[in-house]
């Protein structure tokens, strides 16, 4: 079902001095597993960006809070609930899962970081954490980024992980990432979860650096929905284990090697959770260009990606591209000279000028959108400025996932 | 199917000075009207909002121009076919319609107005309109509002019209209004199109006045699908043919009883868009309180009616209150305290202060989220200010409307 995604994950890099454990707590699902354990050693510097939603879920309130005070030591991750919405009585629920950490693998309750994903505003269930915790401690492996990155799937159909090795100073770096997300998807900073590591030696400021600049061109641009989730976080953590020299200068040639292969593992991971988008038939890239800023190509880019008519024109494998011009015409971009626009289909002109291509049929509009990846390219014929989006289609099944999510 | 909405027509008042006639041109549907000449008496004046889209459709383009210079005394609508996105010779076809009906009526080319809604990007079949229009003028009827409602429809299911009186100097004012719309609606000025004619007299600036004051809480307080059309137009024509005393001044008595009574109008029409939404099940009332500025509680509402996880929990009858306020917390509020928002569905308070009241029970929600009208109100807890949109839920049937809209 989803858009050119594969049930088989990559080979997943072990990265020195992170270790992953997973458990079948019984949280929401059953005959699964659906918790996570992730343990950095002492000198791991980590770094994470959280969603902009105003009401953000109780584990982003005390991850936050518990990053900001000390370096993390572990991380707790689980599917099937949300624990957003759920007022003081939630953060005190995520607090106590950072104390069961705490207790079990002997560091300080503020070196937990915890994260959830699932169902909102439902209690979280406390009880089944305890077991769960020890279990996963158990197992803790370098080598489980498979069953990890299968563990935090909600409506995924997918699991979604990636490595990517790069060269600093002669020496090999390994950067492995997972990520879960299908619906609810319109990062606003981060997107729903991803846990990226590495064993590159990271200056802080160099950290913080990569991590945003990372994310701005891929998490930070995929929508399956619009709608931006309350739990949404991003983590990158750099143990320092490898061989290779620190990166300490943001403005550094390794600083920038280091950072496109960061990019490319989060373009994968965000690109897999649009494929993987609920109810997801096609995989669409806007791409948006002569417009005199990257923010208004993006407002461009996402109205389009929003519109329900464009998106299920594109379910329906019809080029219907009246509706993409309509969205392009609404997306409140001052002085749009319509008479300059023009739009492509894959290869395909479709209009130029704001009007019909001569050279384009139906039959050739058609035979672009029978296909599973489209790219729609939108020129805007008023500056050098470009923007890139990545959505999918809105089909029937988004539908039924959504109106059927809690029975 | 729609929403509370009933196939059979209220009955609609005459208005003195205009005469409607209809006509099956075959433009895109067989077996019913499809075409609509609407006659305007020399002394009546006209106002009109159209789209903001910058792709606004030919007959758009050529309706705002000759309004500008003369009185209408023709309005010429055609449903099936849009004639959006067809460059330049999309307006040499509408001109080319208003001149078949200049021809026709013996009148300026300048007093007709082109109106076309229906599938975007293809040429108007022009050869269809001769006849047409022919038959329509033979047919000319004050009348004939039942059946001009009618033939203007799309996917609408239900034809919508409406009639109001008002006392104006003890004599008595008609109002009358018929509007078409069904999907693609998130109207930036006016809504698909909408026709209203009273027999009232309204001096210029009065007329303008009006017609901008009930169109701001009506048309444009509503939404289906967030597209907003290319083709939106909302008419008001007062022949001034009623008894009553011309109204002159903007902050009359008259002038405020006059515009209570044209936006009841407006809003028995924009309610009946909604509620014939494409595919909706569920007519939605959102209303935003206790927030800043209008702007804001406007833009809190339009984030909760636009989320499809919004949408599809209540086509699922759905208590998910925690997607309303995901979306209430994404809606970019400067400084949200989400520890002041309340959140009411009909009379059943579910979140106090942000989080799950006590008096809150899954069985409430469910009674409440079961009926076919349902009320969200929404308190931020911040200012004075106040807004209300109205949407509908977003069901199978939007998708597969809207899939095989062109099949």
């Amino acid at each position: 079902m989803p858009a050119g995604l594969s049930d088989t994950l990559p080979t997943l890099l072990p990265v020195a001095g992170i270790r992953l454990g997973t458990a079948a707590a019984g949280i929401r699902y059953t005959g699964r597993d659906d918790l996570v354990l992730v343990e950095l050693d002492g000198q791991t510097r980590t770094a994470a960006v959280f969603t902009r939603n105003a009401f953000c879920a109780a584990p982003v309130i005390v991850a936050r809070r518990h990053l900001a005070r000390v370096a993390p030591r572990y991380l707790l991750i689980n599917a099937g609930n949300a624990n957003a919405g759920t007022g003081d009585p939630g953060v005190a629920d995520a607090l106590a899962t950072c104390r069961l950490v705490a207790g079990q693998c002997q560091c300080e309750v503020e070196q937990v970081l915890p994260f959830s994903t699932g169902v909102i505003s439902e209690p979280l269930p406390l009880e089944k954490f305890h077991d769960g915790i020890a279990q996963a401690a158990a197992r803790l492996d370098p080598a489980a980024w498979p069953a990890a990155a299968r563990a935090i799937m909600t409506t995924d159909t997918a699991p979604k992980a990636v490595s990517r090795q790069v060269t600093i100073g002669d020496e090999t770096v390994t950067i492995t990432g997972m990520a879960k997300g299908s619906g609810m998807i319109c990062p606003d900073m981060a997107t729903m979860l991803a846990y990226i590591a590495t064993d590159a030696a990271l200056a802080r400021d160099v950290l913080e650096h990569c991590l945003r600049e990372a994310v701005a061109g891929t998490f930070n641009s995929i929508t399956v929905d619009g709608d931006t989730s309350t739990n949404d976080a991003c983590v990158l953590m750099a143990t320092g284990r490898s061989a290779a020299p620190p990166i300490e200068d943001v403005d550094s040639g390794s600083c920038r090697r280091f950072t496109a292969a960061l990019e490319e593992v989060c373009r994968v991971l965000a690109q897999a959770i649009v494929r993987d988008g609920e109810g997801a038939t096609k995989f669409i890239t806007i791409e948006v260009d002569q417009g005199r800023s990257r923010e208004e190509c993006r407002q461009v880019a996402y109205t389009v990606a929003h519109s329900p008519l464009v998106k299920t024109a594109f379910f329906a494998s019809d080029p219907n591209w009246g509706r993409i011009l309509a969205a392009v015409g609404r997306a409140g971009i001052e002085d749009l000279d319509v008479g300059r626009v023009d739009l492509f289909l894959g290869d395909v002109c479709i209009a130029r000028g704001g009007a019909l291509a001569d050279t384009y049929t139906e039959a050739r509009g058609r035979e672009v959108m029978a296909r599973e990846d489209i790219t729609i390219r939108i020129r805007l014929g008023r500056g050098d400025a470009g923007a890139t989006v990545w959505t999918c289609d809105l089909s029937y099944d988004y539908v039924r996932i959504n109106a059927e999510y809690r029975t």
